[in-house]
């Protein structure tokens, strides 16, 4: 934004600061949703993770198929997910980068989730974690999700002992 | 942009419309972009892939690791790619979408590789990809990619054999 601006409309000085701060208003606001995945992942809260997704938003999930289109297929998709944990769900993200335009942005992390499934199993493993956002009525919502972990192609295994 | 002109500028009719086609440019260009990408994989051309990618790209892979950094390991990472198939390479595409902003976009699609390994063996499964743009120097640039497929957590099963 600022390059454009400068381009097209040769902006003042105070024009150039109010778009930088815009910039770094992004950055925090994108944050902030992605507190607040963490947040409904170990409050195990649908509606608060349905919150953060655009309208015909889709998923590539970690699981089988290969994609979920839209958000009435991701709200079950979330229900079945959260019902398979007990709580306390933990979750530590690292590698977090977040890159941010007027209207689009893409963040990328690895997330772990510490967590019991209901059926007793642990969940240890790190997996990656993409969001794509677009900015509607001035909110940055997920309208694109890909995660998922590496996969061993020779023995058809998914990988699930790497650590970052 | 358009709607930030509007906001900021009060544009006339003319410069809605040189944005609007602005826009209609991106797509393209992400397209060729895109189509540049299965040119370079099917021709196994190390040097054309890598002239898609922008400095300090990130690829969450197919295969471990669980990230790769940077274009002087990810190019590594094609060669050893591209030495594992035998020609030719066929890969299709399908449900491609792009959605671009100024200077920020993102691309996911389905992609099949239709190939035969230097051992025999084919990879008929269907991949999602993801890709994350930087427009830099008024092009198009991976930033960060994300292919996987999707993991049967219960078994530890990558799952092959989906279809779109």
């Amino acid at each position: 934004l600022a390059q454009i601006l400068q381009t097209k409309n040769k902006p003042r000085e105070e024009e150039i600061m109010a778009t930088k701060k815009d910039e770094g208003n992004d950055e925090a606001e994108i944050r902030q949703q992605i507190d607040r995945f963490v947040k409904a992942f170990r409050a195990r809260d649908v509606n608060l993770m349905m919150s953060l997704y655009a309208p015909g938003m889709v998923s590539f999930d970690i699981v089988p198929p290969l994609q979920d289109v839209g958000k009435d297929v991701y709200r079950k998709v979330w229900e079945e997910t959260f019902a398979l944990f007990q709580e306390p769900i933990d979750i530590e993200i690292c590698d977090l980068s977040i890159t941010t335009g007027n209207d689009i942005a893409f963040s990328h992390k690895l997330l772990r989730l510490q967590a019991t499934r209901t059926n007793g199993q642990k969940t240890p493993y790190w997996e990656r974690l993409t969001f794509c956002f677009r900015k509607i009525d001035d909110k940055w919502m997920i309208a694109h999700e890909h995660v998922s972990v590496p996969a061993d192609l020779k023995s058809g295994r998914a990988v699930l002992d790497l650590k970052p």
